[in-house]
């Protein structure tokens, strides 16, 4: 039997790490893939290679893209501080065309791989307000990839399955803790340190804490 | 008065220097992105600086992206040869989810500069057959647009100028000439030297001649 291939993003944090569980507890074979965007918070990354391994994705690729060139976000300006609390309106940690971006390049993989199936963990519950992570997004993406590509073009379907896209931050969390995921091993923080420590007050750490909570599972993160 | 802005994608080739003047002849101030994706023809980023500069382009960047990793692509896998005729059906020389690609990051940077006006070189008669050049995908890449990002969700305009799309080689040419372009200094040939010579026989190569022959207009091209 030819296995069922996906693609999915994972950033490190703990929503894809949840997401790459949930694509493996649906016996897909995992070709996880992270995006080096010139981000500050750059643990998220080391975190992404701890999370494909434990988690048996069958191949994991990190691919560079220079996003810190153009800027616009506090989270490729070194000279943009991260917000300490959330605030309402769409905040400075979005990063422009950010989610476009990265299903762009699992696109163009999904297609030499020969699959039609891409994960992402986007959430329009427990989130920060950005744009690409609501469900109007994930749909006009899936509209493009159908007419963008060769496999689409030759009758190929394309699915982009955002499984936590309505799910609370505590219910991500319940599903993630019952599917194995280890989330002491990811980084939510925008600014956490080289060694993947959360700084506690981003929005994103916020977010992640105030989850936990909900949840009534004790919170593994490691403060700086 | 403030300037009218534009991203305009330019990879150094005869169609997109075309797009450039016309943009510039619209009075766009123009913010030209060209795109290092591990292409074997480098000699078009060469060629696409000294276009930018020939027909005042406000700022040109060059952006990095590492697709030759994900590989499925004669202009991104060294060991897949670049066929030497024409044939029927979506040819090797098709880059996984190229222009999907390259919108993005012009709509990042759109994002960042403030405009909503991005210019493109697609064109969909005297071309390869790539998916991505079709209208059916400019006008998916709008919808996309509008709902991807925070100035789309602000109430911000976002149009994808493809003024090529419907226009013969030979038309374009003569609008190029019109407008003043070099085209001496554009490079179209897939695996053209590193001093920018063409091999006369790839796809690119062939459509750009027969172009040139059908306007009845010399051919500054250099050959190997």
């Amino acid at each position: 039997m030819v296995a069922k291939c996906a693609i999915v993003l994972l950033s490190g944090g703990l929503d894809s790490a949840t997401v790459l569980a949930i694509a493996r507890s649906q016996n897909y074979e995992c070709y996880a893939l992270s995006v080096d965007y010139g981000q500050r918070h750059r643990a998220e990354l080391d975190a992404a290679r701890r999370i494909a391994a434990a988690l048996s994705a069958h191949e994991h690729r990190t691919m560079r893209v220079d996003l810190a060139g153009i800027g616009g976000s506090a989270l490729t300006d070194a000279e943009m501080p991260v917000p300490q609390a959330l605030a309402p309106g769409i905040p400075v940690t979005y990063v422009p065309a950010r989610n476009t971006l990265f299903l762009s390049l699992a696109l163009g993989w999904a297609e030499v791989i020969g699959t039609g199936d891409i994960f992402v963990g986007v959430n329009a519950v427990d989130y920060s307000g950005y744009p690409d992570c609501r469900p109007a997004f994930i749909q006009a993406f899936e509209q493009l990839a159908r007419v963008a590509t060769k496999a689409g073009v030759e009758g190929g379907r394309f699915q982009i399955h955002a499984p936590l896209i309505q799910m609370s931050k505590a219910d991500i969390i319940r599903a993630g803790v019952r599917l194995g995921v280890n989330f002491g091993a990811t980084v939510s923080c925008y600014q956490a340190t080289a060694e993947g420590r959360a700084c506690a007050n981003c929005d994103s750490c916020r977010l992640r804490a105030a989850g936990f909570a909900a949840a009534k599972i004790p919170d593994p993160t490691a403060y700086a």
